[in-house]
């Protein structure tokens, strides 16, 4: 059985767009919750949630695990898996890890960008690695499944976060920096270690991470995923889209300002650029998959691989959370 | 005028503490309200701190600027400073800074032992220095009017604070490592630095400060002060004593341990000594400043500077504040 996943997505959500996740045969689909909320905030999400479940319960439903992946493919649906982008809605607290397991979470960052109380930030100056905090809470979050994601911290952080867990860790939504520089960017050296672990890379395709950005092409895309694979093997390597379908730009401001600054911070923007980038034309929304496939064929690619590329390895690696 | 100032005392307060404290002539005491409390929680500390100021108004009232020392002297009273021993009730919202400054607080640590959203405790493994976070608070936090204190942080992010803001800092209760080596200790460097910007550092009589513990002689923490004169110059030492008067021993397991581990964390203490340590003969509660006056004349001081060292410092620090 071959499993289509995105392995993330952050939508301004309505049935439109379930609709072309089915379009686009995605099985399963790990969508952000949060980025800067705390717990009490993270549960008024949980509303919104429920009640898409509720409406659009022929295309969607809650996942909790890699059987539910297998249910979708069978029922013609998608399963929305729980992640969040920081770590602040377990606040202080590391009993609160466990509550929001309960509530559904399957991926947590370390970290979003800055500093938290987990680890380091990709955008801080400073990267001290894993604090005690942290320590304790990849435990927690090793005993109960909910998988580690260093998307957007710091190196020395992601190191000690592959090296902490006792479970595989990913890193959802990110690029190689041999591709494209940039803070949010992987290294060869982390991402061959990374694989080691048996964890997984999503590439994303948020203009920012992409070589040229809107302009990116699908054939350099494919490239630099031939590239990988022969740094990384074929077996970590997925898609974690970083789609932002119809989020009105205030949502970004959201994301790079959280509450922690009065000067606004343009985090990957800039003054000309200051919202949501423009998607490449390959790839406007979830049925850019079907492009991607086509260029992985064209580039090489065999369809076993191409298959676990698109899904089977995230599949492989939520039977292991 | 002298004055007489404790920076920093945690006791279980009663009207008992506050007779002692003005028994000992204090004009001025710098409390911790909270340790990993957030900004709900301190609120609820502060319905206490309203009834220990109405119900004991003869002895004790809100400071909230130097005036008020200078008031508190000539009233007989003892003007009582709100301080935090962590950044927690500012929780991640740089706009909490100025609610707690509205509340009183006039002193936050930016970190207690651990990592905190502004900087590394002295207790984390690396110390990554001031966050991004961290800088922004520090501007809003001179703006205001509340020192940054830096007593439980780790040296790379002290000298970041000393650096960064434009005030002087305070380290409120600590020794120096040449005397005491603990990870709460400050180099030679680091107090030579603090001095020259000002700063000021507040002298802890807590037993796992001190040089042999509970049997520290008065002589020995005299010869202390008297090298560290040497060291900063006598214009940039004072006292805080770090008191914790009838503590239950499971406030220090809080100190320690708040809520980010599952697993007993024991600080500063051992096995077998896992309490509150018993204080030392010579100053088992305030009084004991006078025992440090006295010796203080024995090694030599003059009037004048005992009378610094014991309060005046701080009094003309307060004023930059």
């Amino acid at each position: 059985m071959n499993f289509k996943i995105d392995n993330l997505q952050y939508c301004k959500w309505d049935r439109s767009i379930f609709e072309i996740n089915r379009e686009a045969n995605l099985d399963a689909v790990h969508v952000t919750v949060v980025y800067h909320e705390d717990f009490e905030e993270f549960k008024l999400k949980l509303l919104d949630w429920e009640k898409n479940f509720k409406e659009n319960s022929d295309l969607i439903f809650l996942g909790k695990s890699f059987k539910d992946i297998e249910k979708a493919k069978n029922e013609g649906k998608t399963a929305v898996f729980f992640g969040f982008q920081n770590c602040s809605p377990i606040e202080d607290d590391i009993n609160l890890i466990e509550k929001i397991y309960d509530y559904g979470c399957r991926f947590m960052q370390l970290t979003y960008n800055n500093q938290s109380l987990l680890a380091s930030g990709c955008y801080e100056k400073n990267d001290s690695g894993v604090t005690n905090f942290g320590r304790e809470a990849i435990k927690e979050m090793n005993r109960l499944g909910i998988v580690i994601d260093m998307s957007h911290s710091g190196e020395k952080s992601t190191f000690d976060a592959i090296d902490l867990s006792q479970k595989p860790i990913a890193i959802t939504h990110a690029n190689p920096s041999f591709w494209h520089q940039n803070k949010r960017s992987k290294s060869e050296d982390l991402l061959k270690t990374l694989s080691k672990s048996g964890g997984m890379l999503g590439l994303s395709i948020y203009p920012h991470h992409l070589k040229d950005g809107t302009h990116c092409t699908l054939d350099s895309f494919c490239e630099m995923i031939a590239r990988l694979a022969d740094i990384m093997g074929i077996k970590n390597i997925g898609i974690g889209s970083d789609l932002c379908l119809n989020q009105p730009d205030n949502v970004v401001e959201w994301m790079r300002n959280g509450t922690w600054t009065k000067t606004k911070n343009l985090g990957e923007g800039s003054k000309n650029n200051q919202g949501f980038p423009e998607q490449p034309t390959w790839f406007k929304d979830a049925r850019g998959f079907k492009n991607i496939e086509i260029g992985l064929q064209k580039i090489g690619f065999n369809d076993s691989d191409i298959c676990a590329i698109l899904g089977n390895n995230w599949f492989n690696f939520y039977k292991g959370i």
